[in-house]
């Protein structure tokens, strides 16, 4: 399999592009900061009456709003900024699709600081910082993420729930391994009246899934199982079981081990489903499931963004019939549903 | 003038991308550190023996080629890396045009904590480290900048010197003002050699650029003038100034000053050159030159990227007849050439 993404001929501006590159981040975390999406979504489209409305100076705003314009994030004519249809849905507060708290956790200050020892961290194979995984109990990353990252989930959570068909109202029991925000459980308790959640995550994670669940109106059929998912008692007699944004923490044998875990608690009917950034097997495509792998090498020991074909085995090995890819547009992530048992 | 660069439908995808982009820099730093294009340069084209090469882990080389793939500075075809035709010649040691040194200075831990803290940057509308903009004296980032960004110079020294008609060979004194590591100065000695260079920066910077004067074999006429710009006494008489990205660094009213005292050290024939990143008026293209001034935001207190209208005003103010502009393809940047007098 060939990849030769961008072929182009020798040109340094790549180069110097790419170095610039942080800045891309920087400048839009500093953007959804100080609200400057809002404040043109609300019609301060000129440089004065937004540098008011952010409570910044006008020459800040200025460069801030050009370089938000020439990497797409705005439009300019004649002085004015407008809204991308991309910004307005995404990083306008007052839009129902607001996720501009996902810059917290994707470029906090110690995401940033860990990837400027890259080249350390590339020689070891790995993150210096968990020596367990980024998994630690008690870990405030987590708790961050789950506040932060759950607008990011409110799309893939509604198609991981149709896609396993849960409006059908069977009833089922649902196990939600590494629940963090719990929407995942959540989607699927919401669209099937008749679905019982139990979240497996530390304590003080859970809060967070319990209060999403408050909201979402299924509280009392969404159980917390307080504890790490290598050591909790699961019980049994699982319908699903929803291994979201997990496995990729971990090295195969670990994860092989969790999956026999998870292969005795499901019904034999049962199926194990798994939201991944699937990369194909040429480890370099799609690009943003692909790319995925560098979080996983400087966040993780061993973990990685898994081929379907890794996936596959690390299934059969714990005991699983069959497992199936299912793409998930828009989304760059896939759905891996593992059956216990073929037909 | 309308400037709509992407106007995609909205798509969560970009900003996920964006706010990830901090990696792309930290990736292709730890890979110039690594030597990983050197070596897959040299022939190491698995994933094993460049891991030997580059003293790392397997696991680390893997996912930082199949990185460096998906951004395009390698290619990848049946687990075997080659160098695309960017990396084959600006970031393999062995190239005569490498250039990865630049990394030291772009992506510095000065420059990458700096734009941690923008959205404070932005409110207070410029950069709160350097109180009298970034040109101190004896700032070491001078000369970091001098020996690191020198590799990046090489070609529009080359152009600047051929559009000025160095080769005519007439016998000139040539002020270079924030010399740096020489090299504008040194390619007119280079293409002139009845040219006479007085290079102004800061003394322990001119010692770069008088090492790179000595292997250039003009060194003779290469003379050093070691003080600020504003203070140092320049003499008079000269037939060019060069001023080669130095007024990004202050204001307008700062800049004029200066370009009063460059207009009386000039001949009555002389010609200020200057090299700067000049956006559009519309200041959002072309994207490089006009993004540029994000890194004047967050570095100097009042400096920016200026337009040719904004620099032809200064240098009209501080006396000159007239100004041209002159885009440098294949370079980012722009010379703009101003008369002491008209004709």
């Amino acid at each position: 399999m060939a990849s030769q993404p961008r072929a182009l001929p020798p040109d340094p501006t790549t180069i110097f592009e790419a170095l610039n590159s942080y800045q891309r981040s920087a400048a839009l975390k500093a953007a959804i900061e100080l609200e400057v999406f809002t404040g043109i979504g609300e019609g301060k489209a000129d440089v004065e009456s937004l540098a008011q409305r952010c409570q910044a100076k006008e020459r800040g705003i200025r460069i801030l709003c050009d370089y938000l314009t020439i990497q797409g994030f705005l439009s300019k004519d004649d002085h004015r900024y407008s809204l991308t249809p991309t910004s307005a849905a995404f990083l306008d507060r007052r839009s129902p699709k607001y996720l501009g708290t996902i810059a917290r956790f994707m470029d906090s200050p110690a995401h940033i600081a860990r990837l400027q020892s890259l080249a350390s961290i590339v020689r070891d194979g790995g993150s210096l910082i968990h020596e367990d995984g980024s998994a630690d109990e008690g870990n405030a990353e987590w708790i961050e993420f789950a506040r932060s990252m759950a607008p990011m989930m409110a799309v893939p959570a509604e198609l991981v729930a149709e896609r396993v068909g849960a409006s059908a109202g069977v009833p089922w029991r649902v196990l939600d391994i590494a629940a963090g925000h719990g929407l995942y459980g959540i989607a699927i308790a919401r669209h099937n009246p008749n679905a019982e959640v139990f979240a497996v995550d530390w304590p003080q994670v859970l809060e967070v899934a319990h209060e999403n669940a408050e909201k979402a109106g299924v509280s009392a059929r969404h159980h917390l199982l307080p504890g790490s998912a290598f050591e909790v008692e699961f019980g049994d007699g699982y319908h699903l079981v929803l291994l979201t944004n997990f496995l990729h923490h971990f090295d195969r044998q670990t994860n092989e081990r969790l999956l026999v875990k998870v292969h005795r608690a499901l019904r034999p009917d049962g199926r194990a489903v798994t939201l991944e950034f699937v990369p194909n097997a040429d480890r370099v495509s799609p690009p943003t499931a692909a790319a995925f792998s560098l979080i996983m090498l400087s966040n993780t020991k061993a973990g990685d963004a898994y081929t379907f074909a890794e996936l596959e085995a690390m299934f059969r090995n714990a005991g699983f019939a069959r497992s199936e890819l299912h793409p998930l547009p828009p989304t760059p992530q896939s759905v891996v549903i593992s059956h216990k048992r073929s037909e």
